[in-house]
Protein backbone atom coordinates (compact mmCIF):
# COMPACT_ATOMS: atom_id res chain seq x y z
CA UNK A 1 0.00 0.00 0.00
CA UNK A 2 1.25 3.10 -1.00
CA UNK A 3 -1.21 5.50 0.16
CA UNK A 4 -2.25 6.05 -3.57
CA UNK A 5 -4.95 4.63 -5.52
CA UNK A 6 -2.79 4.79 -8.94
CA UNK A 7 0.29 3.88 -7.84
CA UNK A 8 -1.12 0.84 -6.18
CA UNK A 9 -2.56 -0.37 -9.18
CA UNK A 10 0.80 -0.22 -10.76
CA UNK A 11 2.44 -2.09 -8.06
CA UNK A 12 -0.15 -5.00 -8.47
CA UNK A 13 -0.03 -5.62 -12.31
CA UNK A 14 3.59 -5.10 -11.93
CA UNK A 15 3.48 -8.02 -9.27
CA UNK A 16 1.78 -10.23 -12.20
CA UNK A 17 4.85 -10.48 -14.53
CA UNK A 18 6.71 -13.37 -13.88
CA UNK A 19 9.51 -13.58 -11.94
CA UNK A 20 8.10 -10.46 -9.69
CA UNK A 21 6.31 -10.58 -6.97
CA UNK A 22 4.64 -8.01 -4.53
CA UNK A 23 7.96 -7.13 -2.65
CA UNK A 24 10.29 -6.86 -5.89
CA UNK A 25 6.81 -4.64 -8.20
CA UNK A 26 7.26 -2.21 -4.98
CA UNK A 27 10.87 -1.51 -5.42
CA UNK A 28 10.70 -1.49 -9.17
CA UNK A 29 7.34 1.19 -9.00
CA UNK A 30 9.50 3.33 -6.88
CA UNK A 31 12.70 2.97 -9.12
CA UNK A 32 10.66 4.06 -11.84
CA UNK A 33 8.83 6.87 -9.95
CA UNK A 34 12.62 8.01 -9.31
CA UNK A 35 13.85 7.56 -12.97
CA UNK A 36 10.85 9.17 -14.10
CA UNK A 37 12.43 10.86 -17.50
CA UNK A 38 14.83 7.82 -17.60
CA UNK A 39 12.64 4.79 -17.19
CA UNK A 40 8.71 5.57 -16.83
CA UNK A 41 7.92 7.08 -19.36
CA UNK A 42 9.92 5.69 -22.11
CA UNK A 43 9.25 2.37 -20.76
CA UNK A 44 5.34 3.26 -20.94
CA UNK A 45 5.66 4.81 -24.60
CA UNK A 46 7.49 1.18 -25.89
CA UNK A 47 4.69 -1.05 -24.15
CA UNK A 48 2.21 1.29 -26.06
CA UNK A 49 4.13 0.90 -29.33
CA UNK A 50 4.72 -3.09 -28.74
CA UNK A 51 0.80 -3.06 -27.19
CA UNK A 52 0.17 -1.64 -30.44
CA UNK A 53 2.23 -3.62 -33.24
CA UNK A 54 3.47 -6.77 -32.03
CA UNK A 55 1.63 -10.17 -33.23
CA UNK A 56 2.74 -13.88 -34.26
CA UNK A 57 4.23 -14.20 -37.51
CA UNK A 58 1.44 -15.94 -39.89
CA UNK A 59 4.30 -18.28 -41.29
CA UNK A 60 6.47 -19.45 -38.33
CA UNK A 61 4.62 -18.70 -35.11
CA UNK A 62 7.71 -16.07 -33.90
CA UNK A 63 6.50 -12.44 -32.21
CA UNK A 64 7.43 -9.57 -34.46
CA UNK A 65 5.77 -6.48 -35.72
CA UNK A 66 4.23 -7.45 -38.85
CA UNK A 67 2.20 -9.99 -40.82
CA UNK A 68 5.86 -11.76 -41.51
CA UNK A 69 8.30 -11.38 -38.87
CA UNK A 70 11.69 -10.41 -39.72
CA UNK A 71 13.98 -13.45 -40.33
CA UNK A 72 10.88 -14.63 -42.83
CA UNK A 73 11.17 -11.89 -44.19
CA UNK A 74 14.33 -11.68 -45.04
CA UNK A 75 15.62 -13.58 -48.34
CA UNK A 76 19.25 -14.09 -46.71
CA UNK A 77 17.95 -16.46 -44.25
CA UNK A 78 16.35 -18.62 -46.98
CA UNK A 79 19.25 -21.10 -46.85
CA UNK A 80 16.81 -24.52 -46.77
CA UNK A 81 17.89 -25.03 -42.94
CA UNK A 82 14.97 -25.15 -40.63
CA UNK A 83 15.19 -25.17 -36.60
CA UNK A 84 12.06 -26.39 -35.43
CA UNK A 85 11.10 -24.84 -31.73
CA UNK A 86 8.84 -25.48 -29.08
CA UNK A 87 8.25 -21.82 -28.30
CA UNK A 88 9.22 -17.89 -29.02
CA UNK A 89 11.77 -17.73 -25.90
CA UNK A 90 13.68 -20.88 -27.76
CA UNK A 91 13.53 -19.09 -30.81
CA UNK A 92 15.28 -16.11 -29.34
CA UNK A 93 18.02 -18.57 -27.63
CA UNK A 94 18.68 -19.68 -30.55
CA UNK A 95 19.41 -15.80 -32.47
CA UNK A 96 21.39 -14.40 -29.06
CA UNK A 97 23.65 -17.69 -30.36
CA UNK A 98 23.88 -15.47 -33.29
CA UNK A 99 25.01 -18.87 -35.04
CA UNK A 100 21.99 -19.97 -37.03
CA UNK A 101 21.30 -18.36 -40.16
CA UNK A 102 18.68 -19.80 -41.29
CA UNK A 103 14.77 -19.94 -40.96
CA UNK A 104 12.33 -21.29 -37.55
CA UNK A 105 9.48 -22.72 -36.93
CA UNK A 106 7.72 -22.17 -33.70
CA UNK A 107 5.45 -25.04 -32.91
CA UNK A 108 3.64 -23.02 -29.33
CA UNK A 109 4.27 -26.30 -27.08
CA UNK A 110 4.29 -30.02 -27.18
CA UNK A 111 2.55 -32.75 -27.58
CA UNK A 112 1.43 -34.23 -24.54
CA UNK A 113 -1.21 -36.88 -24.44
CA UNK A 114 -1.89 -36.17 -20.83
CA UNK A 115 -3.07 -32.20 -21.59
CA UNK A 116 -4.53 -33.89 -24.42
CA UNK A 117 -2.35 -31.85 -27.09
CA UNK A 118 -2.54 -33.27 -30.60
CA UNK A 119 -0.75 -32.11 -33.81
CA UNK A 120 -3.23 -29.82 -35.06
CA UNK A 121 -3.09 -28.05 -31.93
CA UNK A 122 0.16 -27.10 -32.41
CA UNK A 123 1.79 -25.74 -35.93
CA UNK A 124 2.51 -28.83 -37.13
CA UNK A 125 0.36 -29.38 -40.43
CA UNK A 126 1.83 -25.30 -41.16
CA UNK A 127 5.19 -27.38 -40.74
CA UNK A 128 4.68 -29.93 -42.80
CA UNK A 129 2.96 -27.58 -45.60
CA UNK A 130 6.58 -25.47 -45.40
CA UNK A 131 8.88 -28.28 -46.17
CA UNK A 132 6.63 -28.84 -49.07
CA UNK A 133 6.54 -25.17 -50.59
CA UNK A 134 10.02 -22.99 -49.03
CA UNK A 135 12.55 -25.49 -50.95
CA UNK A 136 13.72 -26.72 -47.25
CA UNK A 137 16.98 -29.23 -47.72
CA UNK A 138 17.61 -29.91 -43.78
CA UNK A 139 15.15 -29.99 -40.65
CA UNK A 140 17.15 -29.34 -37.52
CA UNK A 141 15.10 -30.38 -34.42
CA UNK A 142 15.74 -28.00 -31.53
CA UNK A 143 13.07 -28.69 -29.23
CA UNK A 144 14.03 -29.16 -25.48
CA UNK A 145 15.32 -32.51 -23.98
CA UNK A 146 12.24 -33.45 -21.83
CA UNK A 147 9.95 -35.83 -22.12
CA UNK A 148 7.58 -34.22 -23.97
CA UNK A 149 9.96 -32.81 -26.40
CA UNK A 150 11.54 -35.39 -27.38
CA UNK A 151 8.15 -37.28 -27.88
CA UNK A 152 6.92 -34.43 -30.23
CA UNK A 153 10.38 -34.59 -31.73
CA UNK A 154 9.75 -38.35 -32.89
CA UNK A 155 6.36 -37.89 -34.16
CA UNK A 156 7.55 -34.87 -36.49
CA UNK A 157 10.82 -37.12 -37.77
CA UNK A 158 8.29 -39.85 -38.28
CA UNK A 159 6.04 -37.18 -40.51
CA UNK A 160 9.03 -36.00 -42.34
CA UNK A 161 10.72 -38.90 -43.07
CA UNK A 162 12.09 -39.76 -46.16
CA UNK A 163 11.37 -35.66 -47.45
CA UNK A 164 13.89 -34.06 -45.91
CA UNK A 165 17.19 -34.37 -43.75
CA UNK A 166 16.53 -34.58 -40.81
CA UNK A 167 18.86 -33.68 -37.43
CA UNK A 168 18.85 -32.56 -33.80
CA UNK A 169 21.18 -30.73 -31.25
CA UNK A 170 23.67 -32.59 -29.57
CA UNK A 171 23.22 -33.63 -26.49
CA UNK A 172 26.53 -33.73 -24.15
CA UNK A 173 28.56 -31.63 -21.24
CA UNK A 174 26.99 -28.00 -21.29
CA UNK A 175 30.54 -25.44 -22.04
CA UNK A 176 31.97 -24.64 -18.68
CA UNK A 177 30.03 -27.82 -17.05
CA UNK A 178 31.42 -29.79 -14.35
CA UNK A 179 31.06 -33.19 -14.36
CA UNK A 180 30.14 -33.89 -10.70
CA UNK A 181 27.30 -31.69 -10.96
CA UNK A 182 25.62 -33.02 -14.16
CA UNK A 183 22.87 -35.79 -14.13
CA UNK A 184 23.59 -39.07 -15.58
CA UNK A 185 21.40 -38.59 -18.17
CA UNK A 186 23.80 -36.21 -19.54
CA UNK A 187 26.87 -37.88 -18.84
CA UNK A 188 25.30 -41.43 -20.61
CA UNK A 189 24.39 -39.48 -23.44
CA UNK A 190 27.92 -37.40 -23.78
CA UNK A 191 30.26 -41.32 -23.05
CA UNK A 192 27.70 -42.19 -25.90
CA UNK A 193 28.31 -39.48 -28.29
CA UNK A 194 31.89 -39.50 -27.53
CA UNK A 195 33.89 -38.08 -30.40
CA UNK A 196 38.71 -38.19 -31.32
CA UNK A 197 40.59 -35.68 -29.42
CA UNK B 1 17.65 -10.99 -29.32
CA UNK B 2 13.75 -11.64 -30.47
CA UNK B 3 14.47 -9.95 -33.95
CA UNK B 4 12.74 -7.29 -33.38
CA UNK B 5 13.81 -3.22 -33.12
CA UNK B 6 10.83 -2.66 -30.41
CA UNK B 7 11.00 -5.45 -28.69
CA UNK B 8 14.77 -5.80 -27.70
CA UNK B 9 14.37 -1.97 -26.81
CA UNK B 10 11.68 -3.21 -24.58
CA UNK B 11 13.79 -6.06 -22.83
CA UNK B 12 16.72 -4.28 -22.69
CA UNK B 13 14.60 -1.25 -20.62
CA UNK B 14 12.50 -4.06 -18.18
CA UNK B 15 16.45 -5.62 -17.43
CA UNK B 16 16.68 -2.19 -15.66
CA UNK B 17 14.28 -2.61 -13.13
CA UNK B 18 15.58 -3.70 -9.98
CA UNK B 19 15.45 -7.43 -9.64
CA UNK B 20 15.02 -8.38 -13.58
CA UNK B 21 18.11 -9.37 -15.63
CA UNK B 22 18.53 -10.10 -19.45
CA UNK B 23 16.82 -13.13 -18.73
CA UNK B 24 13.73 -12.38 -16.35
CA UNK B 25 13.03 -9.16 -18.65
CA UNK B 26 12.70 -11.48 -21.76
CA UNK B 27 10.17 -13.64 -19.98
CA UNK B 28 8.22 -10.63 -18.79
CA UNK B 29 7.96 -9.13 -22.55
CA UNK B 30 6.97 -12.33 -23.64
CA UNK B 31 4.11 -13.02 -21.24
CA UNK B 32 3.02 -9.22 -21.34
CA UNK B 33 2.81 -9.50 -25.24
CA UNK B 34 1.07 -12.87 -24.80
CA UNK B 35 -1.58 -10.98 -22.62
CA UNK B 36 -1.62 -7.81 -24.57
CA UNK B 37 -5.08 -6.92 -23.53
CA UNK B 38 -4.61 -7.87 -19.75
CA UNK B 39 -1.65 -6.78 -18.85
CA UNK B 40 0.45 -5.05 -21.78
CA UNK B 41 -1.68 -2.21 -22.33
CA UNK B 42 -3.19 -1.38 -18.93
CA UNK B 43 0.79 -1.41 -17.72
CA UNK B 44 1.32 1.52 -20.43
CA UNK B 45 -1.57 3.00 -19.40
CA UNK B 46 -1.02 3.12 -15.38
CA UNK B 47 2.40 3.95 -16.64
CA UNK B 48 1.89 6.81 -18.40
CA UNK B 49 -0.77 8.04 -15.72
CA UNK B 50 1.67 7.56 -12.52
CA UNK B 51 4.68 9.24 -14.88
CA UNK B 52 2.51 12.26 -15.35
CA UNK B 53 0.85 12.53 -11.88
CA UNK B 54 3.49 10.79 -9.64
CA UNK B 55 5.62 13.19 -7.18
CA UNK B 56 6.67 13.73 -3.63
CA UNK B 57 4.37 15.39 -1.41
CA UNK B 58 6.02 18.85 -0.25
CA UNK B 59 5.28 18.39 3.15
CA UNK B 60 6.43 14.89 3.93
CA UNK B 61 8.44 13.46 1.04
CA UNK B 62 5.75 10.35 0.18
CA UNK B 63 5.11 9.64 -3.29
CA UNK B 64 1.68 10.74 -4.43
CA UNK B 65 -0.46 12.30 -6.89
CA UNK B 66 -0.49 15.84 -5.74
CA UNK B 67 1.57 18.50 -4.16
CA UNK B 68 0.25 17.20 -0.39
CA UNK B 69 -0.05 13.58 -0.33
CA UNK B 70 -3.51 12.08 0.67
CA UNK B 71 -2.04 10.96 3.98
CA UNK B 72 -1.04 14.91 4.74
CA UNK B 73 -4.07 16.08 3.42
CA UNK B 74 -6.71 13.55 5.69
CA UNK B 75 -7.81 15.78 8.72
CA UNK B 76 -8.15 11.63 10.70
CA UNK B 77 -4.38 11.39 10.57
CA UNK B 78 -3.58 14.72 12.59
CA UNK B 79 -3.92 12.80 15.78
CA UNK B 80 -0.44 14.81 16.90
CA UNK B 81 1.74 11.51 15.85
CA UNK B 82 4.52 11.69 13.78
CA UNK B 83 6.54 8.90 12.78
CA UNK B 84 10.06 9.75 11.15
CA UNK B 85 10.88 7.16 8.59
CA UNK B 86 14.20 6.65 5.47
CA UNK B 87 12.83 6.12 2.87
CA UNK B 88 8.95 5.88 1.10
CA UNK B 89 9.42 1.80 0.84
CA UNK B 90 9.74 1.95 4.33
CA UNK B 91 6.66 4.55 4.29
CA UNK B 92 4.45 2.14 2.42
CA UNK B 93 5.68 -1.00 4.77
CA UNK B 94 4.24 1.21 7.77
CA UNK B 95 1.21 1.62 5.93
CA UNK B 96 0.58 -1.74 4.94
CA UNK B 97 0.70 -3.07 8.40
CA UNK B 98 -2.55 -0.59 8.73
CA UNK B 99 -2.03 0.11 12.86
CA UNK B 100 -0.10 3.70 12.58
CA UNK B 101 -2.84 6.43 12.46
CA UNK B 102 -0.41 9.24 12.06
CA UNK B 103 1.39 11.15 9.82
CA UNK B 104 4.79 10.56 8.35
CA UNK B 105 7.60 12.51 7.68
CA UNK B 106 10.33 10.92 4.74
CA UNK B 107 13.90 12.03 5.63
CA UNK B 108 15.03 10.48 2.23
CA UNK B 109 17.81 8.80 3.96
CA UNK B 110 19.97 8.61 6.68
CA UNK B 111 23.36 10.95 7.53
CA UNK B 112 26.43 9.45 6.67
CA UNK B 113 29.93 11.25 7.37
CA UNK B 114 31.35 8.19 4.79
CA UNK B 115 29.29 9.73 1.84
CA UNK B 116 29.12 13.66 3.35
CA UNK B 117 25.09 13.46 4.21
CA UNK B 118 24.78 16.16 6.38
CA UNK B 119 20.89 17.29 8.25
CA UNK B 120 20.58 20.07 5.54
CA UNK B 121 20.69 17.44 2.59
CA UNK B 122 17.64 15.17 4.35
CA UNK B 123 14.62 16.67 5.08
CA UNK B 124 15.40 17.20 8.64
CA UNK B 125 15.06 21.18 8.67
CA UNK B 126 10.87 20.71 7.92
CA UNK B 127 11.02 18.09 10.12
CA UNK B 128 11.99 20.52 12.76
CA UNK B 129 9.23 22.84 11.65
CA UNK B 130 6.45 20.23 11.32
CA UNK B 131 6.92 18.94 14.50
CA UNK B 132 6.63 23.29 15.91
CA UNK B 133 3.89 24.04 13.21
CA UNK B 134 1.41 20.64 13.71
CA UNK B 135 0.68 20.53 16.85
CA UNK B 136 2.82 17.25 16.95
CA UNK B 137 3.15 15.84 20.34
CA UNK B 138 4.54 12.41 20.04
CA UNK B 139 7.96 11.87 17.24
CA UNK B 140 8.58 8.25 16.34
CA UNK B 141 11.84 7.59 15.05
CA UNK B 142 11.17 4.43 12.65
CA UNK B 143 14.49 4.25 11.09
CA UNK B 144 16.37 1.01 10.18
CA UNK B 145 18.46 -0.80 12.66
CA UNK B 146 21.76 -0.15 11.26
CA UNK B 147 24.54 1.70 12.06
CA UNK B 148 23.50 4.92 9.84
CA UNK B 149 19.65 4.58 10.79
CA UNK B 150 20.92 4.88 14.61
CA UNK B 151 22.98 7.53 14.19
CA UNK B 152 20.33 9.51 12.15
CA UNK B 153 17.94 8.85 14.99
CA UNK B 154 20.04 9.97 17.91
CA UNK B 155 21.03 13.77 15.96
CA UNK B 156 17.01 14.47 15.55
CA UNK B 157 16.27 13.08 19.17
CA UNK B 158 19.17 15.73 20.30
CA UNK B 159 17.75 18.46 17.72
CA UNK B 160 14.04 17.62 19.51
CA UNK B 161 14.76 16.86 22.89
CA UNK B 162 12.55 18.91 25.27
CA UNK B 163 10.34 19.78 22.63
CA UNK B 164 8.17 16.77 22.10
CA UNK B 165 7.68 12.99 23.57
CA UNK B 166 10.21 10.59 21.20
CA UNK B 167 10.25 7.04 21.17
CA UNK B 168 11.81 4.38 18.43
CA UNK B 169 10.60 0.70 17.55
CA UNK B 170 10.81 -1.49 20.08
CA UNK B 171 14.15 -4.37 19.04
CA UNK B 172 13.44 -8.05 19.86
CA UNK B 173 12.70 -11.32 17.97
CA UNK B 174 10.52 -10.84 15.20
CA UNK B 175 7.35 -12.52 14.70
CA UNK B 176 7.63 -16.44 13.43
CA UNK B 177 11.33 -15.54 14.28
CA UNK B 178 13.40 -18.78 15.79
CA UNK B 179 16.31 -17.55 17.94
CA UNK B 180 18.91 -20.30 16.34
CA UNK B 181 18.55 -18.06 13.40
CA UNK B 182 18.82 -14.27 15.27
CA UNK B 183 22.26 -12.79 14.96
CA UNK B 184 23.52 -12.16 19.00
CA UNK B 185 22.55 -8.33 18.47
CA UNK B 186 18.35 -9.08 18.30
CA UNK B 187 19.02 -11.64 20.99
CA UNK B 188 20.55 -9.40 23.32
CA UNK B 189 18.37 -6.56 22.74
CA UNK B 190 15.39 -8.78 23.11
CA UNK B 191 16.59 -10.06 26.22
CA UNK B 192 17.80 -6.43 27.46
CA UNK B 193 13.98 -5.23 26.74
CA UNK B 194 12.39 -8.68 28.17
CA UNK B 195 8.82 -7.98 29.28
CA UNK B 196 6.42 -10.09 32.01
CA UNK B 197 4.96 -12.56 30.97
Amino acid sequence: MSSNRDIDALIEMMAKLPGLGPRSARRAVLHMIRKRGLLLTPLAELMQTVAASARECLNCGNIGTGDICDICASEARANGLLCVVEDVADLWAMERSGVFKGRYHVLGGTLSALASVGPEDLRIPRLLDRVKTEGITEVILALNATVDGQTTAHYIADQLEGTVALSSLAQGVPIGGELDYLDDGTITAALNARKRF
